[in-house]
């Protein structure tokens, strides 16, 4: 089972070599430390570039963190963030935005993880209130955890809503990369209507490390002493942002993501026609979710590692990676034709 | 000016080779995230061995980090930190400690960085008091932030003062390998007293990597949780891990130390008797405080990276670092006596 | 309009004369302040008794204080709060529990404003995931916001199916008083399930005035400190503590909840067969939710004041107090039955 | 020994029997609740023109919650805060600004209470610096906890100071009115150079109420939420208001302080010459330092309630309040002589 690709998640893959190899050249002798190294003045500028951002880029270790330090860039503390139900920073953070930042979530269900104005609306009720938690943050996924992606029409839309509610707009862009090589966009056209925006490298290739891009220069100041506050302050990072110089070199960042997203529809292709499985959302990124007979899923998991995402829909999440093979998911869609041929 | 070493800090210094070579070779294709690898529990395994830990080990990515989870794992939300005033918990997180956790600090003057019983005796009147938040944990730093360390009778004296009073003991050990090599002792002979502690990989040769020590099982409950929450769990955590099993392989945490150490020896040494420079505290570890002239300081600064810990007080700190040589050591102490000479 | 009664809160609602007189009868020249007076240890002793508390009484200023306080003596950083979506805590407290608490509210749907285990069951997945937040505490109100009150039955099963998950109970007793005249049964009896339960004064003749009871006495150690430091210590106690003196005598608080139940259900069997309006919950406490036409509601409220709890749904809330009269309803009635008769 | 005059605290007064009156007559049935009432209309307006406050008035319950709503209005969460080491703020609030708010506090040794540009410039250093919270409010106790008054002329020089550096100016107003009795002034010559103040009620005659004075109404908006989200909002706000609407009615607050003020002077006066005893900082409020020998204190203890405030030193602390008369001060300052003759 061991030497079998995982599709458990994108962050059961290793790191891309050159990222390895762009941590090995940064490792020169002394650098000063904090990020006032040519390192990360190169990384971060050219991503400010790449994201027509006018604030800046600060780097830090975990998606986690990139959704804290940007949220806290944005709240105040008597102001709540709009997020869909299936947000990871709603179900996957253990509580940090409540804790960390003393943040209120209101959670919005979703047929397919995407936010829409007449999604957020409702949540909008009360403004001015104080009983009331304040509205401020609309914070979306893109990609989002359920691998569908927000076109540049629904960001339009979604950025003028927001703009006339007096909202503003986080992008957990923990896949943003998969976002921009499914949309064929560049990374400006996903910031257009943002705020602030995290973009992540560690489940695109990188070992770990995750940027938060400040659009505007007015929210900007804060940022240095909350990433350190907030115990994301590298003291040596050039090794962080020597990770974003071997993802940006000859665009290794889209690649990589174009590699799993093909992967991922590659393997839905496969499978959609397998009797007892059934698609369940838009293959978008590098995910497909499918339902399955439960005694498929139980043969299936004997041999193959993949994550059971609600075990009462028999709900299966199957994720590719960067370095996900087409050998390995044919190999995949073998073992689920045969398993489901057994039942 | 480039090309000569950096005395400002050891994390200036880069990463040593093995270091470097170990994350590498973690780097194999597909691993379980979130700890659950080869590599996680290799290290964790032979640190809680070296510690003599019963709880566990956790590794995060910062040394602010590493003190917050710590902490976190001994505070209730009324009880607080005594620390000495020139803890980098108090100083150099930024408030963290006050921020991610509501915690209190009550700080305490010390000649050279080191609690005495005597000295935190006064933090503990008002016990029981609801006005008063309640003394819990004495956090000390081992090495100091001064370059100084407790020895193994003192740290016991500070141990047995605080199982007497009620007290638990974190330790700060951004810099245990420093102790550990000054002292000729154990990891485990270090933890003896303590309750959680952490150990440094970053500042002695790691890129980026810290352990949270936890001594005691019943304490360790929480630990998994609230490191998620404070946004330190790594996804890809082999490459943590594999730091870690990089400066564990034939002691070379050990041996870094020693010469960052020596280094610093040779260093204080080598200016003792310039004239107008005073030593101002003992050279316990890979630092060097002393008093000169400003003069002599300001032309320095034009040749030499230090960092001049307080102007006021004509007073400079010289760091080295695992990768310091004689010979840089040697052309700085010429440096130090040729622009003492020319005052 | 300005003479005519409000049906809006119970908190427009003035004081009782004997809560009044109380406070009056307490000023009495010196008495020493922060609780340790007369006063607070005879009204803190009477509801000990009276709830059956092993572990005390705390007097806090505020409902959303009281709620604060019980879920801060049993919630650890990394646990949840499962309640209702129509909490108090949740609704109408301004973010209060993630902000002061750092604490995630894990919101049910109902029908009627109660939990039941199999509510709650849903949001138990996943414990032990250190990605998680983890369940741990069951926040229910009784009375509920919508006038619903669980029976000692559904009490008892909600307590048995807690400590069978591991799970601790509060009760947001705000409207306890109208909870226990609806039951006919004893604070006892209310509380026999429960960990920490709040009981309310200030909705029922107090001018501000709420206790926080902890039954078990091995969870009273953080109460005197957490208090404090929520800002809730009153230094003049006695003037609290006074309030509750003036309710507990003669069972004024019974009498006063009797009375305003016994309007809501008067206010309710008369309009529940006038043309248009429909009753929408059980009336078990002092609130009668009921729909009406659009035009209904508006003309009434040139008139009448009271809540338009859900506007898209025609919903309004009608809210009697300990003060509301027989004549009172029956001119509300009269009031509603003329504007419906003119649609 | 109970039917003896405390002086332990102004706490242990109970309320004027005007403010018990004035919270008799605003029980007059009906009013809305949280605020928008005529008393809270009535005594916010009257508090906003004698403070000249163009931002709003906010009534809290204690003291803590005046000063955490008052800091909060000032700080950003990568702020600090700069008082001396005796602020109640620092002391007496169980780290409620630390766990409520975040916030840290930057603590200073003054010899008498009282912060001046000099004690403040050292808290001034690495500003900008991201490793270092940001100093950003000077907080000062008008009078201070040691019973010390900053004159006009200090405030100030405070005030240009604060201005000059980018700080912003917090007044502890616990025992405002006995600054202003003292100082001969306005409220609005108090609050000149503040940009938020907090007005004790509690000490000074009521039964639990203080205002939290925002000067500048740019720094208003997140207040009314803001109270509520830290647990202090009333929602029979009216008995707050009333309060200080008996406190106002011809100058109360004003006549209340006086008398406080005049009997710890009649009392210094009436101890200073006693042998052994020596006062120990200017009596320019309602309190006296003084420090005797311990045999004295011991003897003297038996008889009198006052405070010991620093054992050690043999320090006392001995307080007056509204209504402590020339018959009691003058039974003290006997008792305070025969004692001392004993000895």
């Amino acid at each position: 089972v061991d030497s079998r690709r995982s599709f458990v998640s994108d962050n059961h893959a290793g790191a891309h070599e050159s990222v390895i190899r762009a941590l090995a050249q940064a490792n020169t002798g002394d650098a000063t430390s904090y990020g006032d190294d040519a390192w990360t003045e190169g990384a971060s500028a050219a991503l400010q570039t790449a994201f027509g951002a006018r604030g800046g880029v600060f780097f830090v270790f975990t998606g986690t963190a990139a959704n804290i330090l940007g949220l806290s860039l944005l709240l105040r503390p008597y102001e709540a963030v709009i997020c869909p139900d299936s947000a990871h920073l709603h179900v996957d953070e253990c509580g940090a935005i409540e804790r960390v930042l003393g943040g209120k979530l209101l959670t919005v269900a979703t047929p397919d993880g995407k936010l829409t104005p007449s999604l957020i609306a409702p949540s909008l009720v009360d403004r001015g209130d104080q009983h009331r938690i304040q509205a401020r943050v609309v914070a979306i996924s893109q990609a989002t955890e359920r691998g569908t992606c927000y076109t540049l029409d629904e960001l339009k839309v979604l950025g003028e809503f927001c703009r006339g509610e007096g909202l503003l707009l986080y992008v957990d862009g923990a896949r943003l990369a998969n976002a921009a090589a499914h949309l064929g966009c560049t990374l400006a056209d996903l910031a257009a209507q943002a705020d602030v925006l995290s973009f992540g490298g560690t489940k695109n290739g990188a070992i770990g490390a995750e940027a938060v891009v400040v659009m505007d220069e007015d929210r900007v100041t804060a940022a240095p002493f909350l990433r350190k506050q907030q115990t994301q302050l590298a003291s040596k990072m050039r090794y962080l942002s020597a990770q974003f110089l071997g993802l940006l070199e000859d665009d290794l960042w889209l690649h990589n993501a174009r590699q799993a997203n093909a992967m991922a529809r590659r393997l839905a292709d496969g499978i959609r026609d397998v009797p007892g499985v059934e698609l369940r959302q838009a293959v978008e990124a590098n995910m497909v979710f499918a339902t399955m007979h439960p005694a498929h899923i139980a043969r299936l998991q004997d041999l193959w590692r993949f994550y059971l995402w609600d075990p009462a829909a028999h709900l299966v999440r199957l994720m590719t990676a960067f370095d996900t093979t087409e050998a390995d998911v044919d190999a995949f869609i073998d073992g689920i034709r045969l398993t489901a041929e057994h039942g």
